[in-house]
């Protein structure tokens, strides 16, 4: 089954936002099973539009539309879709309703044009996923044998997601008959670059050449993320990809060892479980009954950011005490003042650590200090506090700012789990 | 003057790797006022890159290919353009000389399937930059007034960024005999949506829906980054073109008023400032004299990162206290206790932002407080303080973790910045 991907908007064409919803819809497709040959973009244009979703549907099984369901003059994906299918737009009064609720919720009075947003071709439904005022629309073409759909999802991705993983990927897999299943699973490593991995790794990688295996092993450098080891299984059954998966999984870690810090699955049905550093830290500390503080200088709150983005973290993680100038460090840190005035030390990092357990009031501490001298990498100071023991390192990042809060983020939330693991 | 882009390669079609190359491409192509109308990512299959690169060159002036000009078997970019273009393949025995004195210069030998690297097809000519192995590639595709012309470059984007702007566009400009120049400006703006936005400039937009006017007006919706309005003109002169940015902008800013928190300019030759709300608070702070202080409890420290993501902030931003838990709030904000165990309030995040200011000992303070109860929407509240005076608002967002707290960091700073536009 050939599955096409067509992205609308002309701010794509420009490069004023760059198209991540294709390459996502490409992964999901592949992940599935289903072949995708062609990914168009194409401007807010009637005829070009036409053009390109005409032909997509002439020579593909299947085509997903994303964008252009907005409410402006300029979105036009379901004229276009309506008068491709000759299918003509149909008020859903349903659909009326929900977008005039969700303006209610704000408070706020539903402009008249987005009453176009409650369009829907004649036969065609909208999607049961609806985060937004956009509906997704699923769009039948022909029949029998020839047999062809078009879904049309928003371009906003939280949105586009929801939809592909709730209708698009099911319906397409109903449709293509596929019977084999197909399964990955990411180990994610941190502390060992791709060359030296691919070296550890090399005799697996050999043995998985062949296919009779049934396995394949890719590496994905994640930058911020580390780098995943990507284990794909294709087999008769659920049960026989998960067996596939257990056994190459162990034949890795047994190469490998402890810088496999998560496991994500992915599956046909759930997402990529969040599965990052930060929360097998976060589990780790909650399976010990500790809780955990941070103190920072140089990151400047990444950590704490970091951390409560991965969900309801508050029966673990108290608190950050972010201090940018020394007179901060002092007030809120309770450090020493000369140390509080001096460049970043062990010793700087060690009392940011200890003072912070008794402030915040936590079992665990990690800690990071640093200054910005100019260099092309920067030394970073990292210290965790457990069970009253304070261990402090140094590292050297690249100095661009993004990266260096990243790695000494990821790096200092490793060197905990690492004491974690060893106390469990 | 019309332009299609190609990309190359499988591992596109995966979403291995995000298509970048084509939305920078198109953004260089924007700038030199010339038409870009279709995108295309085809995998390496030759009946495939024959229909997609065969049907670009038909409908278009000129077709850009990234991708596919490697030394292993599925690089077949150069075989395809010399069939379609009907040029066989010759060698060229001074890109032999260059790719092998590549090689030499890492005291490497050169491969010999390295040597297809050196065929150009006939009558076709290499890029005169070329910082790897694959040479760019210029084609002519017919004569007269029907000339068009194939361009490929590798898909590396620091290759292909280097030919692009070193012959692509020097090469399409002189082929256009385009005089014109084009410009655009972005104001960013926040707190208004996008069918509301349009409503306010419908007359605005029908102005400019006359060409004689030269400039166009589109809005790009950038989640929490706001929603842009980008402004283009075209005009004789460099002159010309400012003065009708200036007078749209300037029509624009009478119709929406202090929304705009800050404009880009893009101009050929540099690329678009930083400009984010955070940056305008910053600046606004830094022209004052004033520093500012943070205190967060349901953003969890995202106010601290996205500050200090934008730069050495230092010497405005002091530190944040982030507290999760009501004894956190307690130790480190000083808060009643009670008010530190009941939900969040007004009074709360007002006590929060008074207290964070004497504690950081700063002048102004964005304070940020809320509690997770489950809904599709959850109510933040938010504080500002300036001059001693704290004012209180509270909003209603989606629940989505991340947006939620994204748009109370970027709304909570809006804050601030519509107290400081006022106070100087």
């Amino acid at each position: 089954m050939n599955v096409e991907v067509v992205a609308v908007g002309t701010e794509l064409l420009l490069g004023q936002i760059v198209d991540t919803n294709s390459s996502w819809i490409g992964e999901q497709l592949a992940l599935a099973g289903l072949h995708s040959h062609f990914q168009t973009k194409v401007g807010d244009n009637p005829d070009r539009m036409r053009l390109v979703i005409g032909q997509a549907i002439e020579r593909s099984d299947a085509v997903i539309i994303t964008g252009g369901l907005g409410p402006t003059h300029d979105d036009i994906t379901r004229d276009i879709i309506a008068e491709l299918t000759d299918r003509p737009l149909v008020r859903d009064d349903n659909l009326v309703e929900i977008i005039k609720g969700m303006y209610a919720a704000r408070n706020s009075e539903m402009p008249s044009s987005n009453l176009s947003q409650a369009d829907v071709p004649q036969g065609g439904w909208p999607m049961a996923q609806q985060p937004g005022t956009a509906a997704g629309l699923v769009v039948p073409v022909g029949d029998g044998a020839d047999a062809k759909v078009i879904y049309a999802m928003p371009g906003v991705p939280y949105e586009m997601h929801e939809m592909m993983l709730g209708t698009v990927v099911p319906d397409l897999i109903a449709r293509s008959g596929e019977t084999a299943v197909i399964a990955s699973r990411t180990l994610r490593t941190w502390g060992v670059g791709e060359s030296n991995l691919g070296e550890m790794l090399a005799d697996e990688i050999a043995r998985l050449d062949d296919p009779a295996v049934g396995v394949t092993l890719a590496f994905n450098a994640s930058g911020v993320e580390g780098l995943k080891i990507r284990l794909t299984a294709r087999a008769a059954s659920d049960e026989a990809v998960a067996h596939l998966l257990d056994e190459q999984e162990a034949r890795v870690r047994d190469v490998v060892g402890p810088i496999v810090f998560g496991v994500d699955d992915h599956t046909r049905e759930a997402d990529a479980p969040r599965n990052n550093m930060e929360a097998v830290v976060l589990d780790a500390l909650r399976a010990q009954g500790l809780t955990l503080g941070t103190a920072e200088t140089i990151s400047g709150g990444m950590v704490a950011s970091r951390l409560v983005d991965i969900g309801d973290v508050s029966d673990v993680y108290r608190g950050s005490l972010v201090a940018l100038s020394p007179a901060v460090r002092v007030s809120t840190l309770g450090l020493d003042p000369a140390l509080a005035e001096a460049p970043a030390s062990g010793e700087q990092v060690a009392q940011m650590a200890t003072n912070a357990a008794n402030i915040l009031g936590v079992d665990a501490v990690v800690a990071i200090a640093g200054d910005r001298t100019g260099g092309d990498l920067e030394t970073v100071w990292l210290a965790t506090l457990l069970d009253g023991g304070v261990e402090v390192a140094s590292a050297k990042f690249p100095s661009d700012r993004n990266r260096l809060r990243q790695y000494s983020t990821i790096t200092a939330l490793n060197a905990l789990r690492l004491r974690l693991v060893k106390r469990a």
